[in-house]
């Protein structure tokens, strides 16, 4: 049986995105958000939701970019950190010890220690509510050249975090499952 | 050292949304699709971005709701194949064995063996590239009940699918790693 929990912004799973921008005087800044994945295959697309209070939210109007770092399981406290403060009081590079690298793509700075890495032109934003939606077109992806087999990054070595709202936990990856476009075949075949 | 691995559209995690709507003569349909996440918290909205080739992209514009059936590690099977075969030809329930449930609050069915839904309103759609975005605000979600705790989804008992593009591979949700909003808390003190 099914029962309602009411209408909550609950997906599983939901990322962990720390979003990098510069601000207008070229401090790099990072907030962590988990409203966002993969919008478009071509060109290839990914959109996050930031609400306007966040110091993010200007940086990105303005310099129209963004950068997204996957921070590994190893990383949980700075980017948990990196949701708690805000680019307005804090440099969150500077607290964390972590660095900033200037994307040669676009205009924005991405975490250096993070294994996998988006380089966005801002391309659209959408007003939903009380967040806007940012919508980036991918223009390079960055990877840490060991955790790469024939230039495919391996989600194992990445170790990504997951975000649970419902009881504010992040969770890593687990096993794998099964291929995809072949398991469900079996179904078809019949 | 980083590597360029050129635009891509890949994240970490990316989901597994199994995607229900009623055709123009009623018929139930699903279909997979991993582009999507939460876009605003208030109201609760979830967007997932489908191909206008699709059988599901005329259903949802002409019904203006869609609902979204998040499948357990075990129906890995019968997802995989809702990505493969096609509403225009198929009846995916009928060849599954899965059964459909209509929604009581969006004109949408949904699985019902699969243990997390979401119920839609189609409140916009963004025309990106070679995907329209379909922003939907949740009017309801559903839960099996023995897979709550105080009205609290469990990710372990849900036991989603993680959809990885680059090995075309689905993984499970791992361990826990953290508490969300608290672990980072040390940096800020400091």
């Amino acid at each position: 049986m099914k029962k309602s929990i009411g209408a909550q912004p609950i997906v599983y799973p939901a990322p962990v995105f720390v979003v990098g921008t510069y601000d207008s005087e070229g401090k790099p800044n990072v907030m962590t958000a988990a409203w966002g994945g993969i919008c478009c295959s071509a060109p290839p697309c990914v959109s996050v939701s930031l609400r306007e209070a966040t110091y993010t939210y200007g940086n990105i109007l303005e310099r129209k970019a963004f950068t997204i770092s996957i921070p590994s399981e190893k990383y949980v406290k700075e980017a948990d950190y990196f949701g708690i403060a805000s680019g307005k009081h804090a440099d969150k590079f500077a607290a964390t010890g972590l660095t900033p690298a200037k994307s040669e793509v676009v205009d924005a700075p991405y975490v250096s220690e993070f294994p996998f890495i988006l380089e966005c032109q801002l391309v659209r934003s959408v007003e939903i509510g009380g967040h806007t939606q940012f919508i980036g077109e991918i223009k390079d992806v960055k990877v840490d050249e060991d955790i790469t087999k024939d230039d495919h990054p391996l989600i194992e070595k990445i170790a990504p975090l997951i975000f649970a709202l419902e009881n504010m936990s992040y969770y890593g990856v687990g096993k794998y499952v099964a291929k995809a476009f072949s398991v469900g075949k079996e179904i078809e075949k019949k």
